[in-house]
């Protein structure tokens, strides 16, 4: 069902020097699926990373966090599908240091140098035995061109792996950054049920790294939903290993640019695959709101319109009700909107103006534009220069029976 | 599709004296269909009302407050289906307008006497000729027994007609209060696509009858959500004749206070029938939330529950996943919650405690209440006093179909 989402060919997604992955089978909720990821890092590498900010995260969320926080280089990452330790309580947090240990073990470092992330199903117990006897195996398929192997190895309710690579020359010195990500339902800002790691072999600051990180989030993953649900293991992962020549890349510098929006690319990239792939998805559904006080407002109202079950589902059904349009932006929590001074374009089709439709409009020409695949709805506020744009899904029969039978 | 509801019994719909009700099929959008409904009101009644907060809001609320507002007796309502005259601009305004002076010429009174209301389709526009026409017919059905027969003319989506009547003793004094809602979709907090009108034959002051409206709508149509969206044409008024022999209900008075809970039981009625015919609705949901440091969070937490797309399809489902409600308390907003206090309770079944599953929680409990049709969720979040319960229903097949298809 994903929406003009292919795989990506492996070949092109190019090694990082210094981060190694290998998957395994270990049969956490399936048997005979790739559901344990295994990623080692060089020496020299530096890891920074979001994470979800619901109240109830998950065990993982809290231990990377904590292990994180201690500042110690990290040796390894390590990712389970099937199961998303969440809503386990301290039993949850033991069994996250757990998996911490058992790859301690096999890679001879310290517990407190390894990151655990899950995704899966929530509020059941992890089985830390099956994932302690599936790490060797990882250990054994360690490869720097194991990034397609990766992709596929987090994939849940995901029918496409989702993966993405560049290239670009900082200072004359090649640089490659490729990631990976995860995710189709429970999406939302702030992060939600996606996982995504992007590695580069630049050499970048510590202090850059934590800005690049939340800079990239905001622009990407924090711009996209599929149904308003925030995960609680949600978590974007950024690695420098640091392996080319150049200095230290640091805040305000024109590399730190020239990296940013290469790493902005890949993981828009990311995140639109998520909502291209969202559960039940017919439509990929850009949301661009203009004209706003202030960019805050600007995603309100975004959020209003790709939050809507009805709009969302007259963008399933292909029908331009487009009155459920000016509903949403109506109901997006600005106080002192003037409707009168709101637009509405679908494509660039002029559909409404003035607080209602636009005289010149015709069913036919909101028709045509909603029978496409990818469609842009454009809000013009009339109330300043702002602007923010979002991505989104619609909402169809496949996305009640996808998560009406998840867990049977 | 509705959940434990079946229509009103007709002889239970008691007159209200000083209300008359005519009906009539104005072919508005469908023929043969009653759609067009007329309430006239006898001398001596005051009407106040609470109104949509979409900002979009439709051209006879407009019409509708502007009147109120005016202080002028309200000789009539007049409601028509299937075109709700909103996102429809100053043409919008003259159609509801028209429908007014319409009404006007028919009754022999002002057309500032008459209040508007329109539910259907919006952003096209209303076809005031239709309506026109089909006022005589309703003029010519007033009659204070036809409760039930307006009940069924302000249907859109609604599979069942919404009426509920109660009588009690005021100082001795037998006083009525009957009522009519609609809306099956598009449900929402501070008012969504439902229209309300309820009547009472007390002798009610000015300012009482706008406090009660407001205490009314607090604690019955602003509980109540389907699917989180908040349309532009909600109204609920609330209609007090004064034909009983008592001294006008002041504020503040045991009377009040009499009066207030029959009317919020009458509304707390229309409003949960709203939601057991919320659109594609197997299961009715309380959601209550307790032991919040103050109301607002105790409701910011119950609609978390009651939005999620996720919770909503596990209902349909009947599948006890209960993380998800965790997830969404979780989500619910609330920066400083400490999950180690939250409790979750489906029915009597305690299904979380400590941030986690309750250790003596087995699936087949919950399966056992989710397979009921009638469902409580109790959250306990352990930070004080505070409570706050509303009503929503799930998420199934039939709400995708009937809201793709509403238009064709």
């Amino acid at each position: 069902m994903a929406v003009n989402l292919t795989p990506p060919d492996p070949l092109s997604l190019r090694a990082v020097t210094g981060v190694e992955l290998g998957v395994s089978a270990a049969g956490i909720r399936y048997s005979g699926r790739k559901d344990l990821l295994l990623m080692r890092l060089g020496e020299g590498s530096r890891v920074a990373g979001v994470f979800t900010r619901n109240r109830f995260c998950a065990a993982p969320v809290l231990v990377a966090r904590e292990h994180l926080a201690m500042g110690q280089r990290i040796h390894a990452l390590v990712v389970n599908t099937g199961n998303a330790n969440a809503g386990t309580g301290s039993d949850g947090i033991a069994r996250a240091r757990a998996t911490c240990d058992a790859v301690a073990r096999a890679l001879g470092c310290d517990a407190r140098q390894v990151l655990p992330f899950s995704t899966g199903v929530i509020m059941e117990p992890l089985p830390i035995e099956r994932i302690v006897a599936g790490i060797p195996a990882c250990v054994a398929d360690l490869d720097a061109g194991n990034w397609f192997g990766a992709a596929e190895a987090i994939m849940t309710t995901d029918t496409v792996p989702k993966a993405c690579a560049t290239r670009l020359q900082i200072d004359g010195t090649e640089t490659t950054i490729t990631g990976i990500a995860k995710g189709a339902g429970m999406i939302r800002p702030d992060m939600a049920t996606m996982l995504g790691f992007i590695a580069t072999d630049a050499n970048v600051s510590g202090s850059a790294l934590d800005t690049l990180v939340q800079e990239v989030a905001d622009a990407s993953f924090n711009r996209i939903t599929v149904d308003g649900d925030t995960s609680t293991n949600d978590a974007f992962m950024l690695m420098a290993t640091g392996t080319t020549s150049n200095a230290p890349i640091e805040i305000d510098t024109p590399q730190y640019t020239q990296l940013r929006d290469a790493v902005v690319e890949v993981a828009q990239t990311l995140a639109q695959a998520i909502v291209r792939d969202g559960e039940g998805a017919t439509k990929f559904i850009t949301v661009r709101v203009e004209g706003g006080a202030g960019e805050d407002e600007c995603r309100k109202v975004a959020y209003a319109i790709a939050h809507s079950p009805l709009v969302k589902t007259a963008f399933f059904a292909s029908d331009p009700n487009l009155g459920r349009l000016l509903a949403a932006i109506g109901n997006s929590g600005i106080g002192d909107l003037e409707v009168g001074g709101v637009s509405v374009y679908l494509d660039e089709v002029l559909v409404a103006s003035k607080g209602g439709r636009d005289p010149g409009y015709r069913d036919e020409d909101g028709q045509r534009v909603m029978r496409q695949s990818e469609i842009t709805v454009r809000a013009v506020l009339g109330r300043g220069p702002a602007h923010a744009t979002i991505w989104t899904c619609d909402l169809s029969h496949e996305y009640v029976t996808i998560n009406a039978e998840y867990r049977t």
